[in-house]
């Protein structure tokens, strides 16, 4: 087999073989084949495509190139949730307590912030003490003790996915389906849950601009996960604007717990039992929407997620008492109210805008080696819809550095943009997509 | 300016700016843009295409990347041709001193032969003593005094095309009109002719299998050469099978001889008398093909164009003395016919496999280090059409060494198909493409 014979086939238009796709992918892991040869072959695959056998076959190639996690220490069906990335996005703080509190096992593998968006991880650092480095039993025993964990992305994971990606990354390559569908689900499925529930988020904030593009990419994954045997699901959801009304990690913190006691914003609360609703469907726990949604309710009135959450936080070395007093957390020495100028509709929130304003305010990384600030962040007032009166605040920035929240405001006030006329508060939830086809809202 | 931005621009199906398009040439040339962005670049352009000017504004950057000759110091219109490559042809040794004969300087500068493909270098190497090695002053000179100087390739052309190609070459990304046109046309607008003629060959052993593909191809390069004022002409010629009845470097000097005295195969004459034809068209010495061709034929029957070889011989230290007496070019030790097994007609030579065949008898050149014997070759008795006698022998090689003789002798024999119908003997010139339009034959 020759790369360059691939290379044409692929440029032709035609559907590559299992065999095929397999020695592409090993040649350019293991460095027999040059990038300049897999530069080549993926914009062939951008402007010819990729048919859904190719796409499974391209994802199975990426999970052999790594380690694949073997979870069956842990009984029952493990479910995971994965999100294209967003700003404000705390569910997985608020699904993993609520689906583990019914008895459905999560054992999370989860990453850290980088650039605009935000990490798990980060957030659940704010606990002090919290560590996500456990050792394989204790990720397993956990699990089958209390049904959840949340580790570090420790195991080498689809290394050809990282390989390719950093690839695209600077040869325009990185915008078709079948390759962003396969290196997402490349590094679920190795993750080993049974279940995977996807949140694929929409709007200016989100790598998909469209409902259209979003469904698009949501049914080939779909189509991946179901076609190798796992329950997989995909909500689609806004990010026209942040999810819920804080950004940083603390304060992102401090509103899951709020949103756990019941307290919660309602797109936060719409998107989280959203999430969880199929993981529980596909774990078994629940056999329809409405069963799953009273279920998971019920786990907010109860209490029981919440101490879900505090039994979680402490069995990863957490001070818990944070989750019953979050007064706790430490705050930060300045606030500074954004004063909007005019009157008006909030007609847009520009979301990676705020993702930067968090950044520069000391909350992300800009670099792997960027220290973070868990305490700072921004209160959104104002939301899509909501409408604002000249010298009311927009959002509040929370700082501990002068500097930084001077080059923090103009970034917030840039990101919104007001409107004369009437403007609707967007849904949160867009449309699911199951192996059994789409359902818009 | 970025890279990336480019590539997507392209990607997407979009023209690129003149100043874009120097900007990827000159930073893939000095190494500033990595292969890996090339060659996903390359492969946009052979998908989504390039327009006219986009080629020209390409050509010419490929053009600037390196030395571009000014043969001013040589008074009137120059005049060059150049081959896409073919077996057999060896219509530079006929057209150039037919054309110089007539007054038009031809001030070439020429190419060695590589894998099939021979080239006019190493058959005027034939000559004892002939040298390509001129000074730039002789150069100029020797073309100022007799109308025709024939050198080596020694100054940098266009190396932007040569890094480009070599990168085609692994990636799939050969097959693109406006790379290909703009790849031969760069290196040809460098050379410093101000008539270009080209030979645009079609058939099993050109790059161009059709007609068509050849038409289209001769269509760009006419329009880059007269989009930057040259006066530029191609002629469609079938590369079908060889060219002439001989392959082989003095084999192939021999008969451009006996073309010279008028005793030379139908289709070399021909081919010859269209490409000098538009060579005195482009310069003024003619004002229309009737007149070119009455008084191209002139210079065979008084002689003057074989006189003219011989000047030009001498003037660059080969023996002259060859020319009149063709004879003294040493023969081979061996030589062996290729009897048909077979009654038929000749229904197709793989031109290619003849190409082969006096490779491995050691006429060419596998590795650009390899030594050439000049006196090895092929004798093609039967062409397309001919009618083949069991027992009659279809060629005849000439060797000096039995095992590549044995090596070559079944190539040979592959390299013909019969057929028990009647076969039409093919026409040899097909078209001509001028910057008014398109003719065919």
């Amino acid at each position: 087999m020759r790369m360059y014979d691939l290379i044409t086939k692929k440029k032709n238009g035609d559907a590559l073989t299992k065999e095929e796709i397999s020695f592409i992918v090993n040649g350019f892991t293991n460095g027999s084949i040059p990038d300049y040869q897999m530069s080549a072959f993926l914009m062939a695959v951008c402007l010819k495509g990729m048919n859904l056998e190719e796409t499974i076959d391209l994802t199975m190639a990426m999970v052999h190139s790594g380690d694949v996690l073997d979870l069956s220490p842990i009984a029952g069906k493990k479910a995971d949730k994965h999100s294209t990335g967003g700003v404000g996005d705390k569910t997985s703080l608020i699904v993993g307590p609520m689906v583990a509190a019914l008895g459905v096992p999560v054992a999370k593998m989860s990453g850290r912030g980088l650039g605009h968006t935000g990490g798990t991880i980060d957030k659940l650092e704010s606990f002090p003490g919290f560590s996500v480095s456990l050792s394989d039993q204790e990720f397993f025993d956990n699990v089958n003790r209390m049904k959840l964990a949340i580790i570090g992305q420790t195991a080498n994971l689809a290394p050809a996915d990282k390989k390719m990606y950093a690839l695209r990354d600077v040869t325009a390559t990185v915008n078709n389906y079948s390759l962003i569908a396969s290196s997402i689900m490349s590094k679920k499925i190795a993750a080993g849950s049974d279940v995977i529930v996807l949140d694929v988020k929409v709007g200016s904030g989100a790598f998909m601009k469209t409902l259209e593009e979003a469904e698009e990419l949501a049914k080939v994954m779909v189509q991946i996960g179901t076609g190798v045997g796992r329950e997989t699901y995909a909500v689609l959801s806004d990010m026209g604007q942040p999810l819920g009304n804080y950004v940083g990690n603390s304060l992102e913190v401090r509103e899951a717990i709020d949103t756990l006691k019941g307290d919660g914003p309602a797109d936060l609360l719409e998107a989280s039992v959203s999430l969880a609703t199929y993981m529980l469907l596909g774990a078994g726990r629940a056999t329809s929407v409405d069963e799953a949604e009273k279920l998971l309710l019920g786990t907010i009135e109860d209490g029981s997620a919440l101490k879900k959450l505090a039994e979680f936080v402490e069995a990863q070395g957490g001070d818990a008492s944070y989750v019953w007093n979050p007064d706790k957390f430490p705050r930060t020495e300045f606030i500074e109210e954004m004063i909007s100028a005019e009157d008006g509709y909030v007609a847009e929130i520009l979301t990676d805008e705020i993702g930067m304003t968090s950044l520069v305010l000391g909350g992300g990384r800009e670099t792997k080696e960027s220290e973070i600030d868990y305490s700072v962040g921004i209160r959104i007032w104002k939301k899509v819809g909501d409408y604002v009166r000249k010298g009311e605040s927009l959002a509040r920035l929370y700082g501990n550095d002068v500097a930084k929240l001077k080059a923090a405001a103009p970034r917030l006030m840039n990101a919104y943009r007001l409107s004369s006329e009437r403007v609707e508060a967007p849904k949160h939830v867009m449309g699911i997509v199951t192996k059994d086809g789409v359902k818009r809202f």
